[in-house]
């Protein structure tokens, strides 16, 4: 099981937003949207074991998480509009500090980084980090990633004494840096490397 | 320079479509913008070397190809929505069999992969083939790809004698492909490997 925690710094909480205007009103929703994509599908099928925690920060109100389960996911295809569709559904239900399944592999919880941060073995991704494919350890069981935006203070407050990968010289898009550490947990499985 | 080019063999080359069904009705061209989306983007930035060609196959009338440039191009936003207008602008022009540029750094023509493979030194991924991160010598300039379908018959024939490489042990969408395979050139240009 590999988790990938994406925050929106300002993606909506509520279910308010157009699906024609991703990457505007609802706060770079596509960005996340990518992710996943990035995180669940593979050419012709869905990574039963992958999981994406979507933190939406944008407001209204205190952050949300909306997870997305590959072992129970149903009828996600993999272009934006898909993954939004589903998204705005969680967010037009009520939400607890438990996650709340809204559809079949999808759920929703109030709260954000500081709660996955205690429930899962974190790692994060920084350009002067150790080159994932150079660590002779296992990599985490979840991947903090952020949206267009650096993380906030408080959020480099929480993960500050996490473990710290690089994927390579450029600074990429997080459904990228997704793409690059399956590739290489796909291949540290399968002993291609 | 490096180029990829990804065969849409449903999407049309008319510009009729709806920019809200673009995984239906437009031939699965929202695969075909997330690889424009993963040639072109950094974080924070575009590629000015990266270069996508998108053949569209799926009528009516004889294959386009759109060819968006890294280095000229103006306005391009990451989400599915953003390119697939560029396509659908660059579909209400008339196409003759050299590229017309329609908006700044993106082009159409007639044509699909024949011409391509008279242009560029070529490359297509296969199981079978050399794991990229092994490969000691150059990759090629350029690099062919399937959308959700297998390459045709007619595709096979013509791709049969280029060189082939894997990228890992899971077969992938198109655009995580190029995702892994920039990531390998950034970092054989950077002396990370």
């Amino acid at each position: 099981m590999t988790s990938f925690v994406v925050i929106g710094h300002q993606a909506k909480t509520d279910g308010s937003f157009s699906l024609s205007d991703l990457a505007g009103g609802a706060g770079r929703l596509d960005l996340l949207c990518r992710s996943v994509q990035a995180s669940l599908f593979l050419s012709h099928g869905v990574r039963q074991d992958g999981v994406c925690l979507l933190i939406l920060a944008g407001g209204p109100g205190p952050a949300k998480t909306v997870r997305f389960s590959g072992d129970t996911i149903r009828s996600l295809s993999p272009d934006e509009r898909s993954s939004a569709s589903f998204i705005r559904k969680a967010l037009e239900v009520p939400a607890g500090s438990l996650f709340r399944e809204v559809t079949p592999g999808v759920s929703v919880r109030k709260g954000g980084l500081e709660t996955i941060l205690q429930e899962l073995q974190c790692g994060v991704l920084d350009e002067g980090g150790t080159d994932v494919r150079k660590e002779p350890g296992d990599l985490p069981e979840a991947f903090i990633l952020s949206d267009h935006h650096n993380f906030t203070h408080d959020e480099e407050d929480l993960i500050r004494d996490l473990p710290r990968y690089s994927l390579g010289p450029e600074v990429l898009h997080a459904d990228h840096a997704i793409v690059l550490l399956l590739n290489e947990i796909d291949r540290r499985r399968s002993g291609w490397n």
